[in-house]
């Protein structure tokens, strides 16, 4: 297919990427960060623009990769009669893209996405659309970089599956930051914790994480919680 | 070397096939629970028994690995003067083997051993030994197994390292129990998060925690929060 993206962060770099490697060609790069979108251009052998009235009208479809916030405001300047346009935002409703044109939908990419990592991840896509031809395009779209993890997902879904991403994702992280944070302050080597870490989330593609947990807790082992308690509390309180 | 393991649980088990794939003998299995102790015995071409006085002594290490408020009872009955004798636990001073031998230490795998997985995980090894025999026995014992994550430390770091490992694992995972919770209550399919897991718990071999934050609080994105947390109070309150 031929595809614009417009946005030129995170989602946008990485979704390029995958497009890149499943065959498809990127006209044109569109972001109100000139020098984001013409790296991604030049990394993609194509074209940017900082100007959302100098976009290529010849694409097939037009991936709005942009912060949930700034959506609206792309849609508002953009006309694409008889395109494909979707934004990739699992909280924003595809209604928002329906001034541009008549076929709109969502394709929203279930991965955390950053652009300075070099491996690409596997990405689960949820997509929606409007009518048969955005339904079409997307989903195709969506089969060519993520194979047979794709969904057909609505607002609500995406909403729902946001908020388990944040739990699964975000929380665990802040664990590890703070985590890291301790052995900082208590000389330890958090580096030595990485196996660890990778085994818990490599574990619960056999077994659920109900089974799966260890730990003091799960033994009922108080004693071990309280110098637990003991030890951290000294440390918050005592060390920089 | 020649080994005898004393425990049938989780850590015996994967210490065991670490230790027979680093080529070590273990001569036998010991173990309140026989049944536990002659399945490992089946699986590593040895013997075991249920009677800590039917232990055998010919071996140059022995491993206690048992849960931490078994090893005193363990000890209790145990004399193999002259032999090195460690335990695995993170939270227990060596000091509570000294009346068995005059060399005596710790072997802590930090790591969360389970014996239903198949694929033995890397496992950093933190160990101490009492005098120049025990040091010298654990530390090339870890190195077989750990290769470079091998580690000497005393009962304060080993009990710091428990209390890291606690958050970065059981914690996650106790979330990861709850995503899984809240997907099949809304109906979400968790495996598609498998990815997400993966990919967060492998990006932070490359840069540190804090910065790879991602999410609606990271961008202080209030809106997204609210709509998640009242999406949370919902299925709570109304879904079984």
């Amino acid at each position: 297919m031929e595809i614009v993206i417009i946005g030129a962060g995170n989602a946008a770099a990485v979704l390029g990427r995958k497009f890149k490697t499943a065959g498809h060609h990127i006209l044109q790069v569109v972001s109100r960060s000139a020098s984001a979108a013409s790296e991604l251009a030049y990394e993609w052998n194509t074209v940017s623009t900082n100007y959302l009235s100098a976009i290529n009208t010849n694409a097939e479809v037009y991936i709005i990769a942009v912060a949930d916030d700034a959506i609206a405001e792309v849609a508002k300047d953009l006309k694409l009669p008889g395109k494909v346009v979707a934004h990739t935002a699992a909280s924003v409703s595809m209604d928002i893209l329906k001034a541009i044109t008549k076929h709109y939908g969502v394709f929203y990419p279930l991965q955390s996405l950053r652009k300075d990592i070099k491996d690409l991840p596997d990405i689960p896509v949820f997509w929606e659309g409007n009518d048969d031809k955005a339904k079409k395009t997307l989903e195709t779209l969506a089969h060519s970089i993520a194979e047979e993890k794709v969904t057909e997902a609505g607002d609500d879904a995406r909403l729902k599956l946001h908020v388990a991403a944040v739990i699964v994702i975000n929380f665990p992280n802040h664990l590890y930051a703070l985590a890291e944070e301790y052995c900082r302050k208590e000389g330890l080597d958090f580096k030595q914790l990485l196996p660890l870490i990778e085994e818990t989330a490599i574990r619960i593609k056999d077994i659920s994480p109900a089974q799966a947990q260890t730990g003091p807790a799960i033994r009922h082992d108080d004693e071990t919680i309280q110098k637990h308690i003991a030890l951290l509390k000294d440390s918050i309180t005592t060390k920089a």
